[in-house]
């Protein structure tokens, strides 16, 4: 059953009824777009990537519990199913949240009946614990098919990581424009997998901290910078399959078409940079905080001259400056796809708000990309005084599907 | 400095910018708005209790830790300064997150640089603790201003309360079509107040569980029923007058035209619930899942049938049936206005989402409404197998300011 047929509008288009139904709040100056409407499920790669960063996120990481691949395997074609269909505005089983037969639990869990499908994707990445776990096993007789770029990634000077909420052996991240309908999602595929699969962590995002099409405005992050200025767009055909998209021969053939994932939830020390005066912030990002100017600049765009010196002598953006060190220019051009998003998860007991960013960036290898910007950020940028990476983790995120009769895993797996 | 000054559209009407700015995804039975509007601050009753319920909320409980009178007053002056600048679309101080000198801390935090008002409302209410804290002690000279019906609440069965996350001094609730301009309310109320308050807990929550208009339609909550559907609306006057507002007489003057909130952060029990059959689920809510309607009846807004009994001779709706212990003929009438929030805090670490509502209440007084239907429902509700009440707080919200030059709590500091 249709999500909305329940209501009764089953002779309606979906998109007719996503068109009728909902926009978002935007800023002013991005482009009308119809956020109520359902993206493609089916393609070359997987949605949730390139796609315009939708305004919502719940990310979810699970640990596999069962021994039995044939379980796994199983889970993944349901979930993949149940994937299909919501992405499509639909309920997650065939006979939705009120169908089937009254003695049985519902195959949908119904909080999204009458929401549309609000620009739902669903992305799916695999942990190097899938592989082989803690103790070294192989669960699942796939030891030999791990990637060489999908490794534990190393211990960062000053990461105060929590390894509860850090890893898994797999993740799903949903973004859509309706939080309710993110949360929708991962509450079924966690239903959907009980007895194969365990929630280890889960976080929810708001608010674009990165564009990825140049049709989007920069959105703000909560030290109140623009954020992501040089990201990879998705407008930019040539560096996303420079940087992005995993090649033939990168390593195993499962991965070509895919991507790596590394997410880094990073607390910021909201009260202590509220403190902090507006010089010495512009000076730490590199930039100004109203236009996102590079501080050798006038306008968010310009390139910023690291050489430029001002009357003093001194760089104008500092040596340790954060625009610096994270400049393509400083990692042989490495450049990522970020795709954060800002949390807040109440206050610390404290009296200090729990908030950050949840970044998240895609490559085509972390070992060239990820890991050497990480590592000259860990030792020397400004802001490392206002922030804490508390959870980390890395994911291999397969190829999309091309079409309805394949499944999530099936490259890995078959 | 307005808050879009920055982005030079400072010749440009508040509404006309926020007209072209932004709507928000709602169900596509529900009428257009314009969500990025701003809503008036001043009024006879503050805004956020019957305006129609934003989609999301950033909850705040503060601890006072001044000892000083006047401190506590200025903070609240400052503090009712920066609402009226917020609520109106612009930054929290004058000089705005660039603005002033470059060697002070901005006197906005800049993260809603470029974001329209997006409907954003500020209510402020007063906890026990104010009057008298728990060591007995008058802080603040305002013991004997007290009103009776602001007591800590009794303890209700079941109650599994975290008194971390519970209580407060003062709140402030926070709602705005843009969670990014609801946080950046709150993260700036608790700037301005730093040495005067401490955030004691903050609570965000998204999709409205109860409308609070008769032109909204009745939404979900996390265990995927309608909630809300014999809340109070805007619309009934005379039941607002009878249920929501304190009258002249009622208790102190300060509070005529006031109200009382209630919250209590309710945990689901997800998992459980979501392996329960649909038969069971909807006897225990005494409603069916799809259309909301009591199971006497057809229609969502049908009136439960409390004595119809089935062919088995039976109640149709059972005793222990939520609809039938929270209906108003049960409380001799009593009713609430209901604003509550679903939330999803990450995972509870065992696997399992931490999610639910977070209740929200407004009422002319506790002892009549609040207290007897939680008493009835804490006793008996079928619902308690798959809830757990984690937090809750009881504020007293003076009126609204009718003018400018008013500030929150003159009425009961003066």
């Amino acid at each position: 059953m249709k999500r909305r047929n329940i209501l009764g509008l089953a002779g309606a288009g979906a998109a007719g009824i996503a068109a009728a139904g909902a926009v978002t709040v935007r800023r002013r100056d991005e482009p009308a777009t119809d956020p109520g409407a359902a993206l493609p499920f089916y393609g070359a790669h997987q949605a949730g990537i390139v796609t315009p960063a939708q305004d919502r996120l719940h990310f979810v990481a699970f640990d596999v519990i069962t021994r039995t691949r044939e379980d796994l395997v199983s889970m993944l074609e349901a979930w993949t199913a149940a994937a299909a269909r919501m992405t499509a505005g639909r309920d997650a089983g065939t006979h939705g949240a009120v169908g089937g037969v009254p003695e049985a639990p519902p195959d949908d869990t119904g909080e999204a009946i009458g929401l549309p499908a609000s620009g739902l994707t669903l992305t799916i990445g695999f942990g190097p614990g899938l592989f082989r776990d803690a103790d070294g096993r192989d669960r699942f007789g796939i030891a030999d098919r791990r990637p060489d770029a999908l490794a534990e990634l190393p211990r960062f000077p000053g990461d105060a990581l929590d390894p509860a909420i850090s890893g898994g052996d797999i993740c799903v991240q949903a973004c859509a424009h309706d939080p309710q309908v993110a949360v929708h999602a991962i509450r079924n595929l966690a239903r959907i997998g009980m007895g194969v699969v365990s929630v280890r962590w889960s976080q929810l995002g708001f608010g674009r901290t990165s564009s990825t099409s140049a049709g989007q405005p920069t959105p703000r992050n909560l030290f109140g910078f623009k954020d992501g200025t040089a990201n990879l767009k998705a407008e930019e055909a040539s560096a996303l399959d420079e940087h992005l998209w995993v090649h033939a021969g990168d390593g195993p053939d499962w991965m070509t078409g895919g991507s790596y994932l590394v997410t880094r939830k990073i607390r910021m020390i909201i009260e202590t940079w509220d403190r902090t005066s507006l010089r010495e912030q512009e000076a730490i990002v590199g930039r100004t905080k109203g236009d996102g100017a590079p501080l050798t600049g006038a306008a968010e765009f310009d390139e910023p001259d690291l050489a430029a010196a001002g009357p003093d002598g001194l760089p104008v953006i500092a040596t340790d400056a954060h625009v610096r060190l994270a400049h393509p220019s400083a990692h042989g051009g490495a450049r990522l796809l970020r795709r954060g998003y800002n949390y807040v998860d109440g206050s610390d007991g404290l009296g200090r708000l729990d908030a950050g960013l949840f970044f998240i960036a895609y490559q085509r290898d972390p070992r060239r990309q990820f890991i050497p910007v990480q590592t000259a950020l860990a030792r020397r940028d400004a802001l490392n005084e206002y922030i804490r990476h508390v959870s980390s983790a890395i994911f291999a995120c397969p190829p999309g599907l091309p079409a309805a009769d394949d499944f999530w895993g099936r490259s890995l797996f078959s």
